[in-house]
């Protein structure tokens, strides 16, 4: 919740990250970046803000300056604990004062600039009220792989959450799953993702029979009956890292086509997997996954796209999606987890995440594929 | 979590909002609003997506058309099960296509819109980029007071948020506070106002002897310790709207100086409330409660506002401070929280929620203002 939570990154990482993050901002040609509070911010500082409101909190980084952060006064003390906080310049601004003209003052009046995709519209409109001759660009379009690329010690914190993910599948496995209601399950999946570590819990989609058809289907309180297909997808933050895997069970025995389905969803997802590897494009990743369900005749039934990165989100560039060219680069971390989705009926997904080596891909979520039948 | 939350409003009730924000927006001068995810939107349609992620969710209020509501195909369904839904016509977007074209098309090229403040950055430079001819304003420059009168309904939500406030005050000053951690008592702070009907906790601010002196101190590891000063300051929502107290106990018997300061709080949150009524700019407010602080020489360290509105959020206009000259009307709900912060010693704040009635206020936190004692 605070700016003082414990990670394993000295102010000295950080100071790094905001070095880095400087340059690729001056080689992109921009004139600096604006971070706001968010997994930009988190990664770039370790700073947390205890809430996110009205009130500026903004970090300005430019190239070949010091990085300041602009922080309400009433919450500077909170920054100040930060980890990266040495490694920046406080400079606060009191309730009625106006924080913009502050920001403004160290800002080129006519740069380009890099701003978080979350940052407030009204923090925007006020700046380019403030300074017009500048501009901006979102941080993801200007530097979409700013934060794509892990080093060795976020992999490692990316594997934890991973293992425990799936250790939190070896357990939900083994409860039962007939007669109860969807969210009884999801209640457990929270329970175990907490047990194994995490501190948040993102998600815990429990989408049984029909509801399984709707991707985003959360939770809800039907009763999941003998013969249904149920598709799972949990993840959250553990140590700050993010985890997200899938997995779709069937209660019983299931009838030839919902094997059939599963069996397919796995091929396609393997087929993903091996198309992982250094250089390649982001979109052969999709495509060689969607190549395997189009081929089977269910390409109208795989409605959304096959990745998304995970880091200190569990959601965020690159996309393993049609159109985006950009190459996969060692360390990179993405979702693979291609689904078949037949309306009113069921539905099937399979996910784990995979980092790129030098020479493949290693999953991150190692649990069987195969179909797993509970109670 | 999903669009499906129960709340006690109708759709006819959404559809209705909806009207009045649209007439609001051409009375101002707009050619509509465009509302993201977050308090404005369950505001106006009950709908809260499952994730706020980088798919845009918008919803668009034209003066004279149709409520359109722009989301993504797979938040299609949950997005159907809101409430409001029926006074709304979705349009959903596919991965992969543009929705910023999608939206366009419902905007007038040339016009003036307000956004919702925390909107996110990109998604306003991908419409302004879009609709170059296009300008913006922040919902809450344009509209400020759009949520901040409450309807009979909302009052007595509020209400009942206060009621389970007070009774959660009623029960922390029971456990012991010396020996045990911040952290223990602010989890107690958190299971009691679950208990007493929140579905969320926004804030548990457990701020003993100096961690007083920061007003925007969490909570930590600290031990409290007997002669500590102790700032409780909780909240959250309960039936979606939001409860936000704070009284300030003293663990075993004040001194003099404790007990002077603590009276000039609870003398200046008095004139504060006393300051109520129709007509009444919000800066009154604060200056009825900063006056009482100055006069007796500790004006330096009352270093925030008096008050901030709650509603669908524990944090919205209006805002009782300087330079703000919106008058008081009946219905509106926000706080009255002076404070005096002697750094490096403790801090001492009183908080209670006050509606605007016909002839003065009413608060919606009622438990003694008088220093507690506890254990």
């Amino acid at each position: 919740m605070t700016g003082s939570t414990p990670v394993p990154f000295t102010a000295d990482d950080y100071r790094t990250r905001m070095e880095r993050a400087a340059r690729a901002a001056a080689d992109a040609g921009l004139a600096g970046l604006l971070v706001a509070p968010g997994p930009d911010l988190v990664w770039l500082t370790g700073y947390t803000p205890t809430a996110i409101t009205e009130r500026l909190t903004l970090l300005v980084l430019a190239p070949g300056r010091d990085p300041f952060l602009v922080v309400p006064t009433l919450e500077a003390p909170d920054a100040t604990h930060a980890v990266g906080a040495p490694a920046l310049t406080l400079r606060d601004w009191t309730d009625g004062k106006d924080p913009y003209a502050a920001t403004a003052a160290l800002l080129d009046p006519s740069g380009r600039f890099g701003i978080s995709d979350n940052a407030w519209a009204m923090h925007l409109l006020a700046l380019q009220k403030t300074l017009p001759g500048t501009s901006y660009a979102a941080l993801t379009d200007a530097l979409p792989m700013l934060r794509a690329v892990k080093d060795a010690a976020e992999l490692e914190l990316l594997a934890a959450a991973g293992a425990a993910a799936d250790a939190t599948f070896e357990e939900i496995r083994k409860v039962p799953f007939g007669g109860r209601r969807e969210s009884d399950v999801a209640a457990d999946l929270a329970d175990l993702l907490e047990r194994f570590g995490h501190s948040q819990v993102d998600f815990t989609i429990v989408a049984s029979g029909p509801n399984g058809a709707n991707p985003h289907h959360e939770v809800g309180d039907r009763v999941i009956e003998r013969g249904d297909m149920v598709v799972l997808d949990f993840g959250g933050l553990k140590d700050g890292y993010g985890s997200d895997t899938s997995r779709t069970v069937h209660v019983g025995e299931p009838t030839d086509e919902e094997r059939r389905v599963h069996d397919l969803v796995r091929e396609a997802q393997e087929a993903g997997f091996r198309a992982v590897r250094p250089g390649v494009a982001c979109q052969e990743v999709d495509r060689a996954a969607r190549a395997v369900i189009a081929d089977a005749g269910y390409g109208e039934y795989f409605i959304h796209r096959t990745g998304h990165g995970i880091g200190v989100t569990t959601h965020e560039p690159p996309y393993m999606i049609e159109g985006e060219e950009q190459p996969l680069v060692p360390g990179m971390c993405f979702s693979v987890e291609p689904g078949v989705y037949l309306p009113g009926r069921f539905g099937v997904r399979i996910e784990d995440i995979v980092t790129v080596t030098e020479d493949g891909g290693r999953r991150l979520n190692d649990t069987t594929r195969a179909m797993v039948i509970v109670d």
